[in-house]
């Protein structure tokens, strides 16, 4: 493709030593079936080729995907999902059996899941808000009394204590409890929809210790934010829900039953996504769009109508829930706390030199923010920070602090520094103060001390999202530059933040249109639009020269196998044909019981070619691919004869339901080693034809391996089979799955092919 | 899949007669290469069995795309786009060779014709409001000064005779020029983006004539708005810049030459598509999200950030206008006219009987839109509408109209009436009259009105949108149901006929996040955001119930091959080998020249696949496909040789270019007339291996069609390839194209399949 030829001339002096498969076919070693093939998720793939920069862990040894994993505390394997419906018998029979009610059931519940998603993000995102108010509160309270005693050294001790106390607690959920609870979870729930399952990553106690970490987290004043995490809350919720609870803790619900499947899973866990934006930052339409833009690798537009309504709900459920308080029913509560800028409608007009004053924010957003994701990246490889996060903000909503002064007068920098995160944030974006009102100095310590403790913080080992210290560090530094330009710029300082703040986050996280829809909804003014996208495309375009946006970044460096939109350039000098490596595994269509015991049991892989030999056919022909769940679950199921002969699927029906195949939630399937089998039943035969999936997706082994990734990604494959393009060879010459497509294996097998 | 299986389980008794290719895998019939295949698309299908609703056209026997078509006027044939990127060596050659500049020239100019797309877009929006304005203005001041001097007869005469010449010009230009710029324009674009061409709908003549027509048609006081036909416009502009200009009106530009292929022109137009809604609006998220939820059949994150900036541009351009012309700059030129209601923030709290009107008033907005859309499809198909226009509105910028009352007084019908739409529409949604300012009888009788003449305008052939007259009709029966309604709920009227835009918008068009974002951004008041979303998901799911929205009701009744997201149910008890339709064509890899002429002569095909044969192979395998328009610049290129060996890329480069091979404008191509071969000539050979696109994707003859259709349309692509499943045949069995996924031919062949 011509979009990404910029990458491709670099490996111009490369391509001499690429394999050029089309003129010469590479012999791939055929499978003889039954034998194994290695297992390349779980290898340690240390003895890999060319690999200057791997990611951190691959040179560690295993994949992981736990924030904590970065600073080296637990590994974990990875599986991949499988979007692809599987259309064997026993679902082909499924659907068939469905009756008008069934299916009415099934669109209702579609549509009750999604806006139940929506009232259990929304109340999960008040209350955690409610519990930070009130504990940051408290604090305040105590704290402020001893002050007004004069018992400074005793207000310190407490202050001190109390942040230690909660931080502590919050560390240690993570790190004893669900160490996938740590860090912003936006990589994992990004990654879960391009197609990748990490182990308890959307589990119930990541989930629980997610909230709770979070809000310990924020009120122990942590340069943090909950938006991050409330994403990846509201995507546990919509994965529990989806899943039909959860059975380790006896909360299930069969009438989920049509959504054990990840393609009706994924579509739940997008809505969830998006109501975690919403619920953070009652942005309805921003979360919709950050759904899109950020989180997912693939989108329909009756997601869009669906993540839609979600969000809608999240914003009923807040709305009236904040109308309640206001009443003063939820103890300190005050002003809400859920960020809303509603800074009025102030008189823009811009002259020539705003805008270059906003070109300007841009350029050193965009410079700042690429900087912040390449610090991100250093501190997340040193790790030594944990202890380093002494940030003393504290404070009750909304007001201006007279720290030590007289009355009438106000402590600039405790404004800032001893409120919470979100309140400092609204004094930056305040206009109604002369742009006196923060002293060049005070906002430069404020901006050094944000930028460094926001990077800090992430590599802590709490629930952090990045939000907040970008939009803080971002506003405090527009400010500041605003307040250096005022003479020469009528824009007001305020708007100056607000601008700063989109600079940083377009710098950093590289998204537009989502951050510009939720900057617009905070501060409900629309006449802000020009200048907001012009200050996030200049920051986006400046930062894009440097690096890859910070979740991109984090989920490489865990070592995540995303699935880029652009395949590597030099993908297009290879083939299919050329990455898949054998020995191939491949059942025949009706097989010994022992046989696919031992294949089970002696390999990883979960899906096999599954072959149509004599004497079901004339010569060996594709029947189909074979799931290893599927296989375990027919094996459960005991559906074997004596003799070589089909079955059938209306002989399985007997035994099982077309349930019983469903997708299980992630590591709670059957394993091999739960099959007891008998001498005898090993040496029976077993019909796979009713759970072969007849129509899987296949290329032929000359597709350059560039389309191969396309059409895999596109689909959201696990499994791709490979057909030979020559007659008189099996019918199957190999599997492609996702790490097939990984740069870092690529460049195992052909060292020179990707440089770098 | 799972969510479409509501309609499924319908044709449950349908199925025993469906063929079940599986266990009796159907024999194919398999082509003798150089035999012809029948030509599908410009086939009359009147034979076509069991087509109790085909689409209007169908039964007239052809595929149309104009508007015009619809009322009888024009036919014209449809062409397939190609989104695959046809990797062959010509193309891998070009890539190879393309140095850094080249490549830093192209991502310039990629940004540059975006940007460019939304100034020329900014700059036609603008100008042809201007008009609008200045031709309406001109037409009241002449009406209203005879009608102070008494002269009522000369005024209504004057007045009837103004809008009858607007609109014969209208429609003479519609009529005469460029047919295909009749109508909204969108469904066309939609089409386009979904890989359907159809004659001149982006060509240069239809351009003029969209704009000069929307012109004089909302100028003449027409109930059509100009936002569809400005989508239509921003399309064209897009492919226009991306093709290089016109070739027939001699503006090239050949440094464009690298978008001379689908997937960038693709990209161009969705650009292009949503700079067409942010003009009309001054809506840049709106158009962003309009392009991504109605208009196209394929998005990637990358897209939109590239339309986010058109629309950006878009937005600074009209605003630094609007800004100019408020000095005074241009004319009768009001308040700037693009229509943008900045109504200011309303305290807006709901009780629970609010709730119930605004779900009363969802309903209603469903009902009426679905029925607005079977209407639209009856008086499409009845066509005897043309003279029934006679809507009397005219009238300077927004204010009320005191016709004919005491100074201090107005009339309200008149200030509804006698009005251009935007200010009837920004008058409805006025709040700070009382809601006795409308009385029940007026918007009764304006919401009849409008609701009709909306209906009949649509057919009328002249430029005409459909958002304005549905904004207006859902306007006024909001304020309608407002008004009824005012003694039971505390909202203001106001925000009643916002409230039943929205519903109506929902209820036709069945876009819900795009309305409520151009919504959002015409009222400028986010605190609106739970209501309005409330009312569209009930608008819509009532709407659902009915119809399909209205853009893909005129998508289907032109007959274009629109491939939809949901394969048809039935298609996934047929194979890909059903629908193949033999004898197939291929070539050799090294062919007769005569053979190939012959060939392009008699059959229409765009796509070959080539065979490799022995001596080149030892057994007839798979090479690839090659397209009949990289055929004719190979054969113009006369690269041909007397023995029947391979030539190779480089000899090919001796006489051609990499550019020679660029897609041309619809309908520009070279064609088979065009050559002039000698005798000699036509028995010497042709090498194809350079032009064949070595990577075609493949499906193998027994995957299920409804998976096949999946990865058509999810690929964007015009020809698959399938392979056969057992050995011993030809390497290629067939190809599929946009046609065999089309409900209407599989129900040619199984006429059994799919029932209704």
């Amino acid at each position: 493709m011509a979009t990404s030829a910029g990458k491709e001339s670099e490996l111009d002096g490369a391509e001499s030593s690429c394999t050029t498969p089309l003129a010469t076919p590479t012999a791939t070693p055929i499978a003889t079936p039954m034998s194994t093939r290695s297992v390349k998720w779980e290898k340690d793939v240390e003895d890999a080729a060319g690999s200057l920069q791997r990611p951190l862990l691959y040179q560690r040894g295993t994949n992981t995907t736990s924030q904590m994993a970065i600073v080296g505390a637990n590994t974990c394997p990875i599986e991949s999902l499988d979007y692809e419906i599987v259309e064997n018998e026993v679902y082909n029979q499924d659907w068939r059996s469905r009756g008008k009610l069934q299916i009415f059931q099934y669109q209702v519940l579609k549509w009750v899941l999604a806006l139940f998603v929506g009232v259990v993000v929304g109340l999960v995102g008040f209350f955690s808000n409610i519990a930070v108010e009130n504990i940051a509160g408290f604090k305040l309270l105590l704290t402020g009394d001893l002050m007004l005693e004069n018992r400074y050294l005793a207000a310190f001790v407490l202050y001190i204590g109390c942040n230690a106390m909660l931080a502590a607690a919050a560390a240690a959920l993570c790190a004893y409890i669900a160490p996938a609870a740590a860090g912003s979870g936006i990589p994992e729930v990004k990654a879960y929809l391009n197609g990748v399952d990490a182990h308890s990553i959307l589990a119930p106690s990541t989930l629980s210790v997610k909230i709770l970490g979070s809000i310990l987290g924020v009120s122990a004043g942590f340069v943090l934010g909950k938006e991050g995490p409330m994403v990846h809350t509201g995507a546990c919720v919509a994965s529990l829900l989806g899943q039909g609870g959860s059975r380790k803790y006896g909360l299930t619900w069969n009438w989920i039953r049509y959504f054990k499947n990840d393609l009706d899973r994924r579509d739940l866990i997008t809505c969830g996504a998006a109501a975690g934006v919403a619920a953070a930052f009652r942005a309805p339409v921003g979360g919709v769009l950050f759904a899109l833009e950020e989180v997912t690798s693939w989108w329909r537009s009756a997601l869009l109508w669906r993540t839609f309504s979600t969000t809608a709900v999240v914003t009923m459920v807040l709305h009236a829930l904040i109308t309640y308080c206001r009443g003063g029913h939820c103890g300190l509560f005050g002003k809400g706390g859920l960020i809303m800028f509603d800074l009025g409608s102030r008189q823009v007009t811009y002259t020539v030199t705003d805008h270059a004053a906003v070109v300007l924010l841009g350029v050193l957003g965009g410079l700042l923010g690429a900087l912040f994701n390449f610090l991100v990246d250093r501190v997340l490889r040193v790790y030594s920070l944990v202890n380093e996060t002494k940030c003393p903000t504290i404070g009750r909503s909304g007001n201006f602090k007279n720290f030590q002064c007289p009355p009438g007068h106000y402590n600039a920098l405790a404004s800032l520094f001893f409120n919470t995160n979100d309140d400092a944030i609204r004094n930056l974006f305040s206009a109604w103060y002369d742009y006196r009102e923060f002293g060049v100095s005070t906002l430069l310590i404020f901006f050094t001390t944000v930028y460094t403790l926001g990077l800090l913080t992430y590599g802590v080992a709490v629930p952090s999202g990045l939000f907040i210290p970008v939009i803080l560090s971002g506003a405090s530094f527009g400010r500041l530059v605003g307040t250096l330009l005022g003479s020469v710029s009528g824009l007001d300082p305020g708007l100056f933040a607000l601008l700063g703040a989109a600079s940083f986050l377009s710098g950093t996280m590289r998204m537009t249109v989502s951050v510009c829809v939720i900057l617009l909804e905070l501060t409900n003014d629309l006449l802000l639009l020009p200048l907001i996208m012009l200050v996030q495309l200049i920051a986006k375009t400046v930062a894009d020269c440097f690096n890859k946006g910070v979740y991109e970044q984090i989920v490489r460096m865990k070592g995540l196998p995303y699935l880029e939109v652009h395949a590597e350039p030099c993908t297009r000098s290879l083939v299919a044909g050329d990455v898949v490596s054998g020995p191939l595994v491949t059942f025949s269509s009706v097989e010994r019981v022992g046989a696919v015991v031992e294949t089970l049991r002696s390999t990883g892989h979960n899906g096999f070619p599954v072959i149509e030999d004599p004497p079901f056919a004339p010569a060996p022909e594709v029947c189909g691919l074979v799931l290893r769940s599927h296989l375990l679950v027919l094996l459960q199921g005991r559906i074997f004869t004596r003799a070589r002969v089909k079955t059938g699927a209306a002989e399985v029906f007997r035994t099982l339901a077309p349930f019983d195949f469903a997708k299980a939630g992630s590591g709670k399937g059957l394993k091999v080693e739960d099959l007891e089998l008998t001498e005898e039943e090993m040496d029976m035969y077993v019909d796979l034809h009713p759970i072969t999936n007849r129509s899987p997706y296949t290329v032929v082994e000359n597709m350059s391996l560039a389309k191969a990734a396309t059409l895999f990604r596109g689909l959201g494959l696990r499994h791709m089979c490979v057909v030979p393009r020559t007659q008189g060879r099996p019918p199957v010459v190999g599997i492609l799955t996702r790490h097939d497509f990984m740069p870092q294996d690529i460049r195992g097998l052909y060292p020179n092919v990707l440089p770098r």
